[in-house]
């Protein structure tokens, strides 16, 4: 056994250890493997009906690739019709470029322990992504920074609920933009050894995020293998914009997956109905999820779907609507049926603090992302004011609820210990089963037990202070962070990276775009 | 057309009209038919295995029916083995009994067009049942009072988003135990025209719930129709205690339906796992199922199961769990496969105050209830505190969610105009759709419009006041009470209540028993 062989085998047992009393994360469960069935909403004819409008969106209407001369041409030589920017396909051609595309592949992370399956019966989460704002309790709402940015790391990382480090936990604005995706991709890397996001807001941070996973991985493993998850979301309707298509190109070159999303707020970017929108989901998600395999097949892809509705009185965003669930569920059973993973859901509210609305948008939409069998979810914890802020205090709370989704996605346990036959004979018409040997043996792991929730009496409760659940959650972050420790990491990686990091700040000008 | 009709007639106009304007009951939609499939997590071969555990227990261990020779001497001539108060049941006796009871049946309302369906596809919301404490922001936790039940009992009515008046909306602790009955079943029946439930506290109150609904349905009517939802609690583990085998005996002679429940705690009143549980569940149900059929062949009966988890820690009831969430869908399955009409669920919170607890809890139990099918939801508005406390603000919370889960409950719309072709048509890549011909012409019914969630942005939202959502629920059930107006009571019909109430009162002295 080398030295730092034993240093990891050392670490992982203390982790293990420190996961039962302390809430570190534990290696038992890096992901959900759901053992319960899908709940879809939608019949093979109304799936049928959706798959034939979208094709007939992408005959007649098509797809735009803006400003993207290699797409045009990879679109030419692939048969499709051109006509500028637009670009029709024939029927057929989409799905036989999405055929090589995998069912479900493997995203290592530093810490192989840490390595999520993306697709089939998984289900990864992965925390708020791209807010400008941070809030707490304490000092309410303000621009967020590379610090907070960096305690949002380590409070995913400490969570054994949250799968995945993601991606742009907040918007560090203290940094300059051209820049700041070094200091996010490193704070990823250095204060979790989870799996995690890269930069898409220019193909050169791509290119960045590649070359630093690059030095965590070794170049040849990451070319064999996916390391990054990386968002490319549709400027939807229909139009996919040079910034994605240069990230998109960047990262499927390099056998990185992406994850197509069309952004939908219905009703703005799509159809006010569900049936329309999800035609148009369909349609878009197609030509970028086949965009990807045209690039380099084989690559690993995400078919995404953000999608949400609008106040048709305002226009503004809202989340956690029954529209959001249904539309939701129906994509969920489009990117089944076309064999790709799925991503969607998340914790979704349009509150601006961590009050009933926000639990109950999100308790709707966390739910209904679970049993629609969605493979990653993004803003699985921390999402607040439609996506505007990331909130200290609904990461924890979020990060409870997906404690008991994972509870609830192992079904039913039907085992003669569950059946508990030997109880009801103990026990009998009138008795109590609180002091039954069956109880005694199970008392550890019978119920999941959240640490926001307050299930004491009135008369306690109110000896302990009247707190909500927000004043709860708000110490629980604070001692979380008290006792956070790093991950290991090895130290010529960490060198290697902040020299690069250094290097490459040095070679040109900060910038605010 | 007679005075009476015509002013109906009136009536009827006049409440649609205000319907749109001002959420007091729409006459469109007396209850949910569900459009969407079920979700069932339990196999077939689990469903086998918990039904077999089930039969085992009713035949090895049996039920013990306490203090009611009558029960005892139902049981000997139906064949099943006596040993003084426990019975225990040959296979296959209590499902031949069973059979007798309909799959789905009406409960009708003294307005026609608040007739509810209680089985099948329908899924009927009433409001919550027995809480001693109530609660507002104004005034805070208290004692109920009759002018509390009252006020529940209004804000029912005006509720579009609940189908049932419920029972007892909280205990009016200011009256004595023995006659408050006749003030909670005439509040129900003056201050609301929905279907309601009849006391169960003893088998008098029972007597005199029949005997009111007489005076407003009519005795015949009242014995070939079912005009009242009776709540059996079975004394769980595998108990029926005299008080409620009274009230079930007085209300299957009259044809009414009781909601036979098992009441479990799992952990206390149950075994501490799901499977062991449901097989409980299932036992205890069926013999009192049964027990209404030998009364009464063809009665209608409810399947119910109150069913939650406790803190392993501390003993106290816990809501809005997976493991609750897991048993209930069970429990649907198993009520399904009965072919018996299920009762479950709610908006269940052991939250002290209307927080993110408590929507969280409430908003994962209430979705996963209509997921399942569950035909009659009580508690599916104003319950907090694990039970103990009606709120007020809860409530119009809860009347909002549920208002979403009617647009759920409908799934997909697949016509013509959904898909929206012509809208795709219009707008094309890059364009909006809020303009859209097709937009505007869903302008009104396109997404379900919130009563309590602020969609606003932060400094909209900053500039009204920055509530959070108790708060707005707590402006919102002040404007309902405002704008209250009873509904349409014949007179003759209201003096002989009224008159019935002052003899019984008068009959004999009050008492706290």
């Amino acid at each position: 056994m080398t030295d730092k062989q034993e240093r990891r085998g050392r670490r992982g047992r203390s982790a293990r250890r420190e996961a039962r009393t302390q809430n570190v994360p534990s290696s038992t469960a890096p992901y959900i493997k759901r053992q319960i069935p899908l709940t879809e909403l939608l019949s093979e004819e109304g799936l049928a009906t959706i798959e034939a409008n979208a094709d007939s969106l992408l005959q007649e209407i098509g797809i735009e690739f803006r400003e993207d001369d290699e797409a045009i041409e990879l679109w030419k030589e692939s048969g499709a019709d051109i006509d500028g920017e637009r670009v029709r396909f024939p029927k057929g051609l989409l799905q036989s470029l999405i055929a090589t595309a995998p069912r479900s592949f493997t995203q290592h992370a530093r810490n192989p322990e840490r390595n999520v399956e993306i697709g089939g019966d998984a289900i990864v989460f992965a925390p708020v992504y791209g807010p400008p704002f941070v809030s707490d309790l304490d000092e309410g709402r303000r621009y967020g920074t590379i610090k907070d940015f960096q305690n949002f790391a380590k409070l995913t990382y400490m969570s054994p609920y949250l799968h995945h480090a993601g991606g742009t936990l907040c918007e560090p604005v203290d940094l300059p933009v051209n820049k700041r995706h070094y200091d996010m991709v490193y704070s990823h890397i250095k204060y979790s050894d989870k799996p995690f996001m890269g930069s898409v807001t220019a193909p050169q941070r791509a290119k960045d995020s590649v070359r630093m996973a690059e030095i965590v991985f070794g170049a040849d493993f990451v070319d064999q293998n996916t390391v990054m998850l990386n968002l490319i979301n549709v400027n939807s309707p229909m139009v996919y914009d040079a910034t994605m298509l240069g990230a998109l190109k960047v990262y499927a070159r390099h056998n990185q997956a992406c994850v197509v999303s069309p952004f939908i707020l219905a009703g703005a970017m799509s159809p006010v109905t569900a049936a329309g929108t999800l035609s148009q989901i369909l349609a878009e998600a197609m030509a970028g999820i086949a965009l990807t395999q045209l690039i380099r097949p084989g690559v690993p892809v995400v078919f995404g779907a953000f999608v949400s509705s609008i106040s048709m009185q305002s226009g503004a965003p809202t989340f956690g609507t029954p529209e959001g669930t249904l539309l939701l569920n129906g994509a969920s059973q489009l990117a089944r049926r076309m064999n790709i993973p799925f991503r969607s859901g998340g914790s979704f509210t349009s509150s601006k603090v961590p009050d009933a609305q926000s639990a109950q948008e999100s308790a709707q939409s966390i739910l209904a992302t679970v049993l629609s069998g969605t493979n990653f979810v993004l803003h699985a914890a921390g999402w607040m004011e439609g996506g505007l802020c990331s909130s200290y205090e609904k990461l924890v709370m979020d990060m409870d609820q997906l404690g008991m989704m994972h509870v609830l996605a192992k079904g039913i346990d039907l085992s003669e210990q569950s059946q508990a036959m030997d109880a009801l004979r103990e026990v009998g018409p009138g008795g109590h089963f609180l002091g039954a040997q069956h109880t005694q043996r199970h008392f550890e792991s019978a119920f999941y037990r959240s640490t926001i929730a307050d299930n004491n009496s009135y008369e306690q409760w109110d000896i302990d202070g009247r707190s909500d659940a927000s004043e709860r959650a708000n110490v629980k972050w604070k001692e979380m962070l008290r006792r956070y420790e790093p991950p290991y990491i090895d130290e010529a990686i960490d060198e290697s990276l902040l020299a690069f990091i250094a290097e490459r700040k040095a070679a040109f000008p900060d910038s605010n775009f």
